[in-house]
């Protein structure tokens, strides 16, 4: 991979910035080294040098793939404490010996640092000051190398969005449910269409929403059971590069059969909402401003927000999220919005939903330009199939 | 599912313990409140009282699942804060409040409890003691329901193993070459069968190891490229339960043709050392020891350990692991070995790595009993196919 090393945060006053973790798990971690590892290493970076700590197995891979300066080996600072103290070395020994060898006193770190690292650094004079997240704000403008990333990312989605769309128009109808080649057609057996088409592509998708009728308003559930016909069938796929850790993200609402009239008239209103956001995105545009337009629009258009019977109806999600590393990340077009830049890559999500009618939810992802966006999702919005 | 609370562990003087954190990425979460959640939620428990703090979109789901005495909203607490504040929360104001309620001034939490969160609650008066890992060291004793998703974990990792095993069957060679319908059979190709069977069984794996000769060298290399016929294919796959969160982890080792007499005695030699394992694992054996002796019985069969050409060589990292919600867990059997427990579940991988002769590893996972073990892996050993 050929993303440089990013620009590291204003150090504010520290030495440097120290990040621990296994990095597979651990976007900032990711970002700032280009090395994922399922296993936890530490990395160290001043104003004009970076290191990492990692462990033997890791040591060749780490200095072939990793954006730093220099790889060093933990068994190698382990051995200096071990011949120091004549025992063995706690493991916040051996990143203190990189640290002084480094000169490093005072670091910054996330808001997720470890606090038993933390305690056992400060107990030896450390300090540690935590950033503010982001702890990399730059994460949120997309390289070219990373738009490639997660075009392709969008790629994968919409084969997989397309693959479920197949099996739902293959399917027949009887007593308003669904079935496939002789069986009942269930969410899961779409989820493991797409999970499968995903597979192939290298990605790997959790969590997959096939939510029909209902289940859909509850917008964490992935929807389980028998498909029914002549109801909205939402469909949010996020899957996450095997290869390179970028994140996709689509959703679509379709109905098998015929869809009502109310429900024809929410989708009109939900895709209304999306070319309104559409309308706004554009580097300097205020997302919490955005976000309170589409509410606005609900409600003007009859479709009001609020608890009724001890549930969620309405708009009550965001109406959009950064997506990158993680499938939610910085900026977000939500009650507590972000202002847009360009080079920003953000989904634009606007539904509505209510018990008795189910879901609508109409998901792109676009990259923000001074002008206006780019739509990195090309798959049609057609509500029956 | 119906797990009991786990027995907290002894609080040490602390009024309770504290967790929070995306239960999804934090096993000790899940054990404690057996609610599986992608968005970071609190956890609290004293004594005799256990209560949860979590988003608005969680709550009715949380009730219904978790395992906990109540479940609080966070909105609901969020706006107390308002009401007295005149402006909106912080994230530790909210918990907070909750925390003052309970009367708990002094908590427990893990090692890796977020920073940033910590030193605003300390900040408040909170006083946090990071306890010892593993958080809750019951966790490596299982439960029969807890058993019960091992043993299901391990049938769905069997499963993938015997379809990897298939397709290797049915390859054909030429000049030392697989092919499988005429396309070059690669570890990728493998891998993808493996993935789609653990797929339609409801489980995900990553970093599923399918390495031909020297790439096997590398435990943590996962394979890519053509295979070879007459060389050693390291099978390592541990997938985990998309539905209870538990692992499966099996390896086997194969050569599609022949293997050489070399290579055949390394194979008996791997087997001999796991049965050497078999018979020392039970409730109160030390597994430092028993590592200890697989090194030995390495070495005194002429396999020597160590660097060799700027790499490892022979037999390089832990004979076994616990497993269960974390594919790495306590007890670990290798140097740094703990004393088994009946009840424990465990991995017996003794391996050998030669650059030029590839590697050679098998792997079964066990429950530890009070006379003994029983074997949770029923695959074949078999080298040649």
């Amino acid at each position: 991979m050929s993303t440089p090393t990013p620009t590291l945060r204003a150090l504010e006053g520290a030495d440097g910035i120290l990040l621990v973790g296994a990095s597979d798990r651990n976007a900032d971690l990711y970002y700032a080294t280009r090395f994922l590892a399922p296993d936890p290493f530490a990395f160290v970076a001043t104003a004009s040098n970076s290191a990492m700590l990692v462990n033997d197995l890791e040591l060749d891979r780490a200095k072939l793939q990793a954006t730093v300066d220099s790889v060093h080996s933990r068994t190698w600072y382990a051995a200096k404490v071990r011949d120091e103290k004549n025992r063995d070395p706690q493991a916040h020994e051996v990143l203190l010996v990189m640290l002084r060898e480094m000169e490093l006193r005072q670091l910054l770190v996330g808001e997720d640092f470890p606090l038993g690292l933390a305690d056992a650094l400060r107990g030896e004079g450390i300090v540690l000051d935590v950033a503010e997240s982001p702890l990399f704000p730059q994460r949120a403008l997309k390289s070219a190398s990373e738009l490639q990333y997660l075009r392709e990312a969008m790629g994968a989605a919409q084969k997989a969005m397309q693959a479920a769309m197949e099996v739902l128009s293959s399917a027949t109808v009887r007593e308003h449910k669904l079935y496939l080649e002789g069986e009942t057609l269930t969410s899961e057996r779409v989820r493991r269409t797409i999970h499968r088409t995903l597979l192939d592509e290298e990605y790997v998708a959790e969590r997959t929403i096939v939510a029909c009728g209902d289940a859909a308003c509850d917008p964490h559930q992935e929807g389980s059971g028998p498909l029914w016909a002549d109801q909205p069938i939402v469909i949010d796929i996020f899957p996450r590069s095997a290869v390179h850790g970028y994140f996709g993200d689509i959703t679509r609402t379709v109905v098998k059969g015929q869809a009502s009239p109310e429900l024809k008239k929410v989708y009109a209103t939900v895709e209304a909402a999306q070319k309104l956001v559409f309308d706004a995105v554009r580097g300097g545009a205020d997302g919490a401003a955005i976000h309170r337009s589409v509410l606005s629009f609900f409600t003007d258009s009859g479709y009001e927000t609020g608890a009724r019977g001890g549930r969620n109806q309405g708009f009550f999600h965001g109406t959009g999220h950064g997506l990158g590393l993680e499938i939610h990340e910085s900026p977000r077009i939500s009650s507590v919005g972000d202002r847009l830049q360009s080079s920003q890559v953000v989904t634009v999500e606007p539904g509505l939903y209510y018990t008795g009618l189910g879901g609508v939810r109409i998901e792109d992802v676009v990259v923000v330009r001074d002008e206006g966006f780019e739509n990195l999702t090309h798959f049609p919005k057609v509500l029956e199939l």
